[in-house]
């Protein structure tokens, strides 16, 4: 096989991150062979890929409705198979945590889209990841802005500047978020991209996740990372050296670009898909510090960031279980904080957890966070129960 | 000697870059040892500057009123000399042009901070660095931007955008730029400089210079070379890649951070004198496509550069001639521009030319822009001839 191409598996491939990964393989079809394809419950679109891309194994989370030639694998399967160099973690939430580390395990490339694994279990994936020399190589604007700007660099960053757009209620008062509806939550002023991610996004606990994430990807104290309010979404992040001297990555807002970025690493490709920045048209870049009192998600997850042990875990769980509550009408947008913080008040944390550890607590934070609903919602409070396998 | 000490020479001590080379110098004393310091006529500020650093060697353009136990060596000899790791050009004008060549037929690492040379002199200059494997690394805080951005690429950069404030006279109308007084240019908006280079500023003659720079350093077609109008002259200057991903440094405008980093490079080092960047405190980053039409002095820098040959040498002589002759109040701002023009005009270019034919290029373009003056100022004239060597 031409040791030019990179032969990737991608878990999740039919959500977004999944999706735009598949775009930049499709338009850059000369250095890519996709060698797994793992996606959730959306078998029209997985069957479609497969079909397009001819891995030799494929998953689905329930049974496909198709026939197909290549291998049903499991994800952990995909993901350390000998003829995969490259894994793309494009899943959402804890599903993407054992294949992760099957991956390091083998000594993969690991392409990491899904913030909940180093956000639960950041010390285990290192700690994996540098045991078996594996790479892990962000996915996420914000952090591919980092690892460009830190490239070729010998000296750690003083300072980590994370952009953050405000979300579409940067500016709205406490009332008024209150009011908020799932509509105008899922309406994000500069990025398209899936429905957590975009909520999280609005409620800022995104940018304290991806401050946790940047503290384990790049061995930077959570202290040394400052989150900058900056509308546009054109700087992607900035690094600060002990020289004084800041680089920031700068590009329209695509996802394809970081995508890009981390697959064809250490190249750099062109491609005629990708819109180009003319900053001469954008004209003016704005900065403010974040008000961490008006988005108090923000601040939970700094905080459980800081506190470590299983408080990461919690956040995230109680997190995704209050999301999904407001996605589904039970709880308005301000609860979402008030859900969080509640789990995260009752929970006892354990230092430096096992793997067991973290999903035991990922566990009893689904289950708290569920019964945190309002009583007239009883009936989504049992699917909701249902959901998280209670 | 420890291996950690850097060995320095600075042709050129008592102008602004270089004793800003020494302060920075002064700071991180452990890790430099001033080897030699070449000055020009101002000997009091060079005797001081000599009895602080106590180099082996000095120089300076007129008999020296002071004794020193150091030896009087030419500039060649010094930025030559088998102790020196690293020879700061920071000359101004042609003088600095024997002795860069020296510095890099002896394999030394040259910061350069006299734009004129790489100018003047691109082809010959960047040959000789190859021919010796010597490192030429530029001091100039746009250049020094690029060098950063481009840390550890490996591919060409697609666009390199010269960031400029503008000068103090950005907005101002074609009669309005006709009356400007040699005080109203020497006050730059956010750059302390010396004059030649602060006037330079002002007509937009220095950016030309500046690309003209940066295609010999980096080696990029001058086509790919955009400037950008940033009034902030925060963001030093940005660079695009193949992917559309961008790069831009940042930081307080302040000489000394460039200067260190050409000294520590490839190490980063604290320097506790060096203002930080707040850009919660900033704000906002203005960005605008310069107006070539209403800045001829661009316009005639593009296109000598374009042209290549000597026009570059001669656009320089002209350029230094008529800035000396708006200082000493000869000729109005405006004037600049036209001198410079005129001397391109009339000269026929040599491509390719040797060391010697760009030498002789800018003594008759000297001798032509010195000849331009309006008829009242003839006894400026006069001393001007003389000057330039007449």
């Amino acid at each position: 096989m031409d040791n030019n191409i990179k032969r990737i598996a991608i878990l999740g491939s039919t959500g977004s991150i999944g999706q735009q990964a598949l775009d930049v393989i499709r338009a850059l079809n000369t250095r890519f062979r996709v060698m797994g394809l793992a996606g959730g419950k959306n078998l029209k679109l997985l069957g479609r890929q497969i079909e397009e891309f001819q891995p030799g194994m494929f998953y689905s989370s329930i049974e496909p409705d198709f026939a197909y030639k290549g291998k049903f694998s499991s994800m952990e399967e995909i993901a350390s198979h000998p003829e995969v160099d490259l894994v793309i973690i494009a899943t959402s939430g804890k599903v993407g945590l054992s294949p992760t580390l099957a991956a390091l395990k083998a000594g993969k490339t690991v392409a990491l889209a899904n913030k909940e694994i180093l956000v639960m279990a950041g010390e285990i994936i290192t700690h994996e990841a540098s045991l078996h020399h594996s790479q892990i190589q962000p996915i996420d604007s914000e952090h591919s802005a980092i690892w460009q700007c830190l490239r070729g660099e010998e000296s750690k960053p003083q300072r980590v500047f994370l952009t953050a757009s405000g979300g579409p209620f940067y500016h709205c008062s406490q009332p008024q978020l209150s009011k908020v509806t799932v509509e105008q939550a899922l309406h994000h002023p500069t990025w398209k991209m899936g429905q957590k991610v975009t909520i999280d996004s609005a409620t800022l606990m995104n940018k304290g996740l991806e401050a946790i994430e940047a503290h384990w990807l790049f061995a930077i104290p959570l202290d040394c990372i400052e989150i900058l309010i900056h509308p546009q979404s054109i700087v992607h992040s900035i690094v600060e050296f002990v020289d004084g001297s800041l680089k920031a990555q700068l590009s329209f807002p695509d996802m394809r670009l970081p995508i890009q970025y981390a697959l064809c690493y250490p190249e750099r490709l062109p491609s005629l898909d990708l819109p180009h920045l003319e900053l001469s048209k954008i004209q003016c870049l704005n900065f403010e510090l974040v008000d961490r009192n008006r988005f108090p998600c923000l601040k939970l997850a700094l905080e459980a960031g800081r506190q470590g042990g299983t408080y990461p875990a919690v956040l995230c769980a109680a997190d995704e279980v209050a999301v999904e509550l407001f996605l589904n009408r039970c709880i308005s947008f301000t609860d979402i904080a008030r859900i969080v913080q509640e789990t995260l008040e009752q929970h006892k944390s354990i230092a430096q957890p096992s793997l067991e550890e973290i999903l035991a607590a990922d566990a009893l934070a689904r289950e708290y966070a569920g019964r945190s609903l309002p009583c007239h919602c009883e009936e989504h409070k049992q699917r909701s129960n249902l959901r998280t396998g209670k």
